[in-house]
C-alpha cells in the first residue's frame, strides 16, 4: 500500500471522497505553492472503501468552509512537531454563492450568466442545498 | 519532510522538474485511473533543489517517450514486490507531432490549426528541436 509518512508540520485533509482529491488540489491551487505538498488518490479505507489524502507542509490556513464543498465530511488535520494538535470536521456553508451550479437549465442561472448563483443549505447531513431562483434541490454528492 | 513510503508493485516516476508533476499527472489522466497513486511535489532534493515525484501502484505501462518531453532527464523506476527491478531513463523522442507548439508566431502552425506542429530533435542534451517548418528551435526547458 502506498503510505506517505507523516508531516512535522503543516494539514492532512483526509477522508476526502475518492476521486475528489485532484478537484481540492486545483480549487487551493497546489500546483502553483512553493510548499511541499502531496495528493493520494484511491487510498483503502475501512470506513470509505477508498478515499483521497492531501498533505501540505508549512501551512495553516485557507478556506476550510469552500473544500467541504467539494468533499463533505472530510477531516483537517492540524499537524504540529509531527502531532495532531486539531481535528477540524467543517460544516457546510448556509448559504453559498458561485461555487455550485443549479442543474435545472431552465433555471435563469442556467441560461444568464451574469445572475449569480446563489444557494441555501436545506441539509446538512445529505449536503443538499437549495437554488434561491427556481428553488430546485442540488444534492452535492451529485456534482 | 514528506516522504511516501515505498510502494510494492508499480512505477515510481522520480526527478520530476518541480511543477511539472502535475502536468505529467494530467497527461496521463491519473485523476481518472483506479488505481493508488500518489503526487508529491517540491521534495527537496540535493541534484535538483526541488522535484516532484509521481507513484503509480500496479501499473506497468504507458507511453514512456511522451512524459520525457514533460521533463526532460526524469527517471522511471519498476517496482516489484518492494524492489526496483528496472531503472529507465528514456530519451528524448527523434521526432515529434502534436505535442509541442513552434513558438514563432509568425509559423504556419501557429496561425492554421489544421497544419500538424512536427519537431525533429537537434540536441538530446538541451532537449531542444526544430520545427519543421519555419526551422525555429524550440527548448523544452522553455515550455
Amino acid at each position: 500500500m502506498l503510505e506517505i509518512t507523516s508531516i512535522k508540520d503543516g494539514l492532512v485533509i483526509d477522508h476526502i471522497k475518492s476521486g475528489m482529491g485532484i478537484k481540492i488540489f486545483n480549487y487551493l491551487n497546489l500546483d502553483k505553492v512553493d510548499l511541499q505538498v502531496a495528493l493520494i488518490m484511491n487510498v483503502k479505507s475501512e470506513k470509505m472503501g477508498k478515499k483521497d489524502i492531501i498533505k501540505i507542509e508549512n501551512c495553516m490556513d485557507f478556506d476550510y468552509t469552500a473544500i467541504s464543498l467539494l468533499s463533505p465530511h472530510l477531516t483537517i488535520n492540524e499537524v504540529k512537531s509531527c502531532k495532531i494538535v486539531k481535528k477540524i470536521k467543517p460544516k457546510l456553508p448556509e448559504k453559498v454563492v458561485n461555487i455550485i451550479k443549479c442543474n435545472n437549465p431552465r433555471c435563469i442561472t442556467s441560461t444568464e450568466s451574469y445572475v449569480p448563483q446563489t444557494f441555501k443549505l436545506i441539509n446538512e447531513d445529505c449536503g443538499s442545498y437549495k437554488c434561491d431562483y427556481c428553488d430546485n434541490i442540488t444534492k452535492l454528492s451529485d456534482l
